[in-house]
């Protein structure tokens, strides 16, 4: 049998080595573009912030290294121009010369390629994409070289805050714009992303949301970006807006896509018999919803990739779906993750979604370098089921969105995690796990224990006419009226039991044990700020 | 309804708490021995080792801030003598005076004891537990005030091995003596603890296995222990031999206990009606067998008083059982986390377990900071269904345990995790998550696609007849053969096609390549070492 990949990187060479483990009579050739194959995409960030300090580093293999490892053949420098799925041929071109072979079974990984708006100024020296390592090495040197104190980059998704951090780190005055309204749109609700964004705002990274670019400025090299907002100055410029799947060779095929990526089946089988396709240029389905998804992460690359080569290997194969699992480090002491559904993407859904953000220790409050984690959880207010999961933190958010992924994944109900025996020992977690204490706090909520503001009603205004009443250990509130909680055994004096009431507090546990005692002696109008003054911009209205 | 609560630590506390958010019209009263109530047990070796540097770091909460904060009253300096059951009361003694208070509902709380073993010495100053504050803060004091250069601690479970090292971080010379034949009974198997007390013994702390203790040495004051195998001498003695339940008062009270701990149902109700119990003194379930077990942890004390409590207020509770997970710091390198079973008490519940031991990286290798994971995983060879988990590395153990937990609650079998769409960035994991390639691994060895030799095998000299083949990408093995991996396209010259051949490399994973080919070219015998040198101590006998 003969397998043709086209496309060296992740998904290309994880799928040829394995096909070559599951038969080594096989013969299995990558066809690819590059010199690098099976580099490491995620790693570019890094290396550009100096983290990562060689290049080499990023190399998982070189093509001869890989060949010797797998027995899979490697050609690089060579672009597949053509498939012709009925004489089951790709043709493409090499050192400038046409070729043409066939294959018995095809497998296409030919990945994404950066999306450049075709915009004034996009090919000046000094823009940059962070996609290839060439990429982040001429990012680098143009950096040193040009002694850069300044950068602008467009995309505020997960890798142009990635970058961002890393120039950052490196003393560069960094300036993030994108279209969208908020930072890491689709992975985090507006309020969360609100929360992130602040952060960042405070560790110096200037961020410009919903705000479009319109040219690169400079005449000779790029000096920033002209948006519809105005002029963002930089020494160097990178663009982070997007990747689309570098498929057009297939056009005429026969072979389905959407949006120019490829259709799958759970075998990463196309709609043509033995064609198949993974990572960054196919779909794969979403695994609450069953509706196709593009989820272009390396993790995603390398299990379908697997799953395409044992099932053109007749091994038991089956992709369950993605869960646009994301974890990303905004700060050095700010991570970021999530999986599942948003609030807003379970209601399109057509869930009825109840939510909640709480903040709880990551680790013993006692333990040096402890911590909290800012989690919301998304759950169908029918069923419980767990639907998602944002989770914010200096800590191991990778840790409480990994508890998730294998609930989601198990159909779990939110109380189904109550009574589980998680790892606890003072430097690792709370006697409680954290995440198990999130579920307490949204099945409060659901049987209506806790009733609460959220903090996006609370960014919206929804609490306006209530009186902020400070729930903290000691009056920290301006303007607020501050009720020690432990001396509350009776009715408050001055505050009438119908009057509406925001309990604020550091993280809504005081609040919500103040409401608890509030609502046994009669008041019906309390809520709780979700995540008090830790999470929220609290201001009290001058009187 | 009056609720008499006896115990004030981690499960007392947390009931009463609760109870009183269930209804505040209920009286709540707890009965304590010690002056101190809700205090971190779990912290007391930090605070030895001076990570926490103040005792208050370890107080949760005083009697007076606690009462304030729940409502519920706290007796302290109490110790209950007998309960009634038929009249619902419990007497005790509080000041020299005698007192009986009744109850509607008891929660018994109690908690246990450290065992200390009836030998000469025991009493002599220098010999400390480490179950409270005072304990810990007694060691601390003793240690400072007689310059103490070395320390014997008696018990290699977790506490004790928590201790030494803390105290071998404060620069003492630390010896760790149990009478079992490994350290870390029960929570890991034999091959897995030997790894461990390797990485200790490297660092300095010396292991005695296997050999009890039989007095304290010294007359005026503790010089060390005396053994079954000789003396150690040693300035200050730790006992943290295990502990006992605190339940002598329930003698003739009609509660059922077994071996002294308190036998409940899934509602944490005892056999007598209105009688709850939680926390160390309580026995709970194993989530696994079904079976009574006895899980005297920090996490299980509060989620099984939270269940009593909510049963108490008659909301849903049930406790769905324990896995004996644990989690610890072992060294400021090597934390070790577990969960379920482990292969023997896989064996010993009727499961006939298959077992792998695999090492991964633990993030993305390029990443500074990245380490692995040596990871063992326990499932069932009929339904592959996940029993237990056992994990070392130098990062997050408990990430790879608290995945295990939510698997085996949710009854998944090892290729339920195979696409799952884990969190994965450089800083946090890898693209195919270190859980998730354990999971390949030990399906590779179900369905025969590699064939091994156990850590466990290859100690008790299962390998001593094949012939060891280094598979290192350079030669690495005195006195084995090396083979270039790459270069393995046909039989190799000078090795029979059926001889018995034990493939080592650093890992693993490069003898699993070259066992795939070895077969593909016709050789019968070959075995991989699992863990290869990283996990094993490889020695090849001279010829």
């Amino acid at each position: 049998m003969k397998i043709v990949v086209i496309g060296g990187v992740a998904a290309g060479t994880k799928a040829a080595a394995r096909l070559k483990r599951n038969d080594r009579a096989a013969e299995v050739k990558i066809f690819t573009k590059g010199e690098d194959i099976s580099y490491a995409g995620c790693g570019l960030p890094y290396f550009i912030g100096g983290m990562i300090p060689s290049r080499k580093q990023l190399i998982v293999n070189t093509p001869e290294k890989y060949e010797g490892l797998t027995g899979a053949e490697v050609v690089t420098g060579c672009e597949i121009k053509s498939v012709d799925t009925q004489k089951k041929t790709v043709t493409g071109i090499k050192d400038g010369r046409e070729f043409t072979e066939h294959y018995d079974k095809l497998i296409i990984a030919s990945g994404a390629v950066p999306f450049v708006p075709d915009m004034p100024g996009k090919d000046l020296s000094g823009v940059f994409c962070v996609r290839t390592p060439d990429d982040a090495t001429g990012l680098s040197d143009y950096i040193r070289d040009k002694s850069c104190r300044s950068a602008v980059i467009a995309g505020a998704g997960f890798i142009g805050l990635e970058v961002a951090e890393n120039l950052s780190s490196l003393g560069l005055d960094v300036t993030v714009v994108d279209a969208a309204p908020q930072i890491m749109p689709n992975a985090f609700d507006p309020e969360m992303a609100d929360y992130a964004a602040r952060r960042l705002e405070s560790a110096g990274i200037h961020l410009l949301t919903g705000n479009k670019i319109t040219s690169v400025l400079g005449k000779e090299r790029a000096e920033g970006l002209a948006t519809e907002k105005g002029d963002i100055q930089a020494d160097v410029t990178v663009l982070a807006i997007g990747i689309r799947p570098s498929t057009a060779f297939l056009e005429g095929s026969g072979i389905k896509t959407f949006k120019g990526t490829v259709l799958t089946n759970e075998k990463m089988e196309t709609n043509v018999p033995d064609v198949y396709a993974a990572g960054d240029c196919a779909m794969v389905s979403n695994m609450i919803t069953g509706e196709s998804m593009w989820s272009a992460m390396g993790s995603t690359a390398n299990i379908a990739a697997r799953v395409a080569a044992n099932a053109i290997s007749g091994k038991p194969a089956s992709y369950r779906g993605a869960l646009g699992t994301g974890v990303v480090r905004l700060l050095p002491d700010l991570n970021a993750g999530r999986t599942g559904m948003t609030e807003s993407q379970a209601r399109a859904s057509g869930y009825d979604p109840e939510t909640v953000v709480c903040v709880t220790d990551d680790k013993a409050h006692y333990y040096p370098g402890s911590s909290f984690f800012i989690t919301k959880l998304i759950a169908d207010k029918k069923t419980h089921r767990l639907l998602g999961i944002q989770v914010f933190g200096s800590g191991a958010v990778d840790k409480m969105v990994d508890i998730a992924v294998t609930g989601i994944a198990a159909k779990m109900a939110i109380e189904d995690f109550d009574t589980l025996d998680y790892a606890y020992a003072p430097p690792f977690s709370t006697a409680i796990h954290p995440f198990v204490q999130a579920c307490y706090v949204l099945e409060n909520k659901l049987i209506g224990e806790l009733e609460t503001i959220t903090p996006a009603e609370y960014a919206a205004g929804k609490a306006s006419d209530y009186r902020v009443i400070d729930v903290l250990p000691a009056p920290g509130i301006p303007g607020a009226e501050w009720i020690d909680l432990s001396e509350v055994n009776g009715p408050v004096p001055g505050i009438d039991k119908d009057e509406k009431l925001l309990l604020v507090c550091a993280r809504g546990k005081r609040g919500y044990f103040l409401q608890n005692r509030l609502k046994f002696y009669g008041y019906t109008n309390t809520r709780v700020l979700e995540g008090g003054k830790t999470f929220n911009v609290v201001k009290v209205k001058a009187k």
